[in-house]
């Protein structure tokens, strides 16, 4: 037989990996939970009809999992899940309170270009409120995003905000009249590669110098428009502090979906860029084939803050291993007293594992070492007689004699 | 355009029964890390090779989701997470440590023939030890099982445990020497449809009457082999109380890929037999394409477990809301007061959730209600003046003026 391979742009996780992946996991549902969002989930796979041509940007077709299943139905995988949220407030409008505030976080799939670092499968993890046009529902989102930055620790975070219509301002007054989409995509640019290049990018696409020159001017000169500034001002009822946020007004978030408030996560180390990004979409649920549902969501780059949590280090320590002790075997005079033991440990809620084999005690300790397990509890024939247990400190190989009670009190 | 559809065998999962499913796997976490076991998740996608012709019953072939992606490669959705895991096995023998315990909660996709009330797209939620053949390893996956039983609350459930040992014993015995996986296939149904068509079942395979009479004699007699002894013993050690299992020397988990110790978790109430079976199985890594490997395992039948609990009304009050109270919206006036207040609640940890329009109270009331959310809070102008919060129990209707300090202690 030959070694089974996992395919291009797919990851398998072994647990040191997943148990970054469930923090953040664990820690953004303890956030979305607090902030009153409900957890939804739908099939991986869904009608072709109802994944396909949902977005003007046609490659989302292309990048697409689609085939026929055994029943000859044209079948897919999700790729997003604003789709499949729009498929269900379709379909499920008479079940739904509005405002419906959800959060959804599961794996999406597109056939990829792998070369780009890219994933075939990744998470997603959106929320939104749909529903509301309401500013409270835009301020709400982005005090969710201060949440999570505050929650994860990641620092050197900063929530860029804008709307699209500070935008089309801008542009208004500078007489772009043309090709409107294209100029925000080269201004989208600009943190990335800088006012010269953007510049000569909009000369290229034969934008006149003056209309240009005018673009900038009307950037340093923008200000929050009337529905931008109450989202504003609700941050800080919010109690959110002014040095978590920037009105940015060469923020463009790409998707021409958006119709208000706009905004991203941006981090300054490591040097990813955002690591989410969201806004008020008040008519996509209608064009995707949903009722007509304003609505303002934010998605947080799932993949990217796994990244984040790892480059930096910010997994706390007690995460690391969720067992907390390993039980060593010295065989069958004192096997009753460590399964006794550790089946102690757990009635008390304490993570704890016993070692299967009575091997030597140099391979236990590498075992739990390799592991990230903290402590370990010997019990040889002594022990047994006097009731007591020796604890070795893995990380300072410290060891003492303690009694149940103490252990209890040391592991917790 | 038309109204979009979910796919016949696959499921929406909107928020109320999301919280049982998140409860029930929530649960099932908690306790496979306190026993000690890591997490682990494989892609949805394998190549069909890695998934086409592992077990002896083709059928799983024909059920698995197969197509062409769209780099011509045969690829297929995981049917079930046990290949998974023999993969990583393989690959991966460099970086895991034996005895390697781990949980595994993924979906998987299988086209069965939904008018079974079958599902297309299911949870499952396997824990296995690999690399041990110690009676320990088999004693800790039953420790386990009854810690679920025992967490979930769920009564009338017994653990089963028989070996394959103990019925290829009352095979020889009874000198059934034919046919031996087909005759254990009629066995295994003694509790569904009863002695009597048991023993028609098996005239109708032209098994001998002796051998039949003989078979139910063997069984009446029947005790556990050497290992398994040792198994039961280390219950014991492990304090789970003789009443919780039984020794079952008709129990034969159909698989046939069992070398030992077999187990389930049967219910009577709802009457839908078994929420979870497994056991001992040392060669099927190897025939999977594994390395060499001893293993123990069981599989939660999450699907019947969500069942079970939404059936007996088994979801603890305090999960059935996460979120506590929800804060009425009276427009701008007090609109900072109620932005304030529910930002406050957040940073306790209490999920809260605020009415983003100033709707009429009614409609308000009746939004909580319709998400269970079983508290509301309301600062009118006169509240805000006086620095209190007039708070409503919407299950008893009863209302108080409270303060901050006050609200908190009545929430957490």
């Amino acid at each position: 037989m030959t070694k089974p391979q996992t395919l291009k742009g797919f990851r398998d996780f072994l647990p040191k990996e997943m148990t970054v992946r469930n923090y953040v996991k664990n820690t953004l549902t303890e956030i979305f939970e607090t902030f009153g969002f409900q957890p939804l989930e739908t099939p991986a796979l869904e009608y072709a009809s109802v994944l396909k041509g949902k977005y003007s940007n046609e490659t989302d077709d292309k990048l697409g999992y689609f085939f026929k299943d055994n029943g000859d139905r044209e079948i897919g995988l999700r790729y997003d899940l604003t789709v499949p949220a729009s498929k269900i407030l379709a379909i499920y409008s008479n079940e739904i309170q509005l405002p419906f505030k959800r959060y959804q976080i599961q794996p999406v799939w597109r056939a990829e270009n792998t070369q780009k670092g890219r994933y075939r499968e990744f998470i997603q993890c959106d929320i939104d409120i749909f529903g509301t046009s309401s500013p409270i529902a835009d301020a709400e989102i982005i005090a969710l995003m201060y949440a999570g930055i505050q929650k994860l620790k990641i620092k050197n975070a900063i929530i860029k905000i804008n709307s699209r219509s500070v935008l089309f301002e801008i542009l208004s007054k500078s007489d772009v009249k043309n090709n409107q989409e294209s100029v925000l995509q080269s201004l989208d640019k600009l943190d990335k590669i800088g006012q010269d290049r953007v510049k000569n990018e909009l000369i290229s696409k034969d934008i006149p110098k003056v209309q240009i020159d005018n673009l900038f001017k009307y950037i340093k000169e923008a200000q929050p428009d009337e529905f931008l500034k109450q989202v504003l001002d609700k941050l800080k009822a919010f109690n959110i502090p002014e040095s978590a946020y920037i009105f940015d007004p060469t923020l463009v978030r790409g998707c021409d979906y958006y119709t208000g408030t706009i905004f991203e996560i941006s981090v300054t180390e490591p040097k990813i860029g955002a690591i989410g990004g969201g806004g008020r979409y008040d008519n996509l649920i209608a064009n995707l084939g949903g009722p007509n549902t304003p609505a303002v969501g934010f998605s947080f780059g799932f993949e990217r803050v796994v990244d984040v949590i790892q480059e930096l280090n910010l997994l706390p320590e007690s995460t690391q291993s969720k067992t907390k002790i390993l039980v060593a075997n010295f065989g069958e005079e004192t096997e009753t007293n460590i399964l006794n033991l550790v089946s102690n440990l757990r009635d008390q809620n304490i993570a704890s594992t016993v070692y299967p084999e009575n091997e030597k005690l140099g391979k236990q300790i590498k075992y739990a070492t390799s592991l990230n397990i903290p402590y370990l509890a010997i019990i040889g024939t002594d022990e047994a007689k006097n009731n007591q247990i020796t604890l070795k400190n893995l990380t300072t190989t410290e060891q003492k004699s303690v009694n149940f009670k103490e252990l209890i009190k040391i592991l917790q």
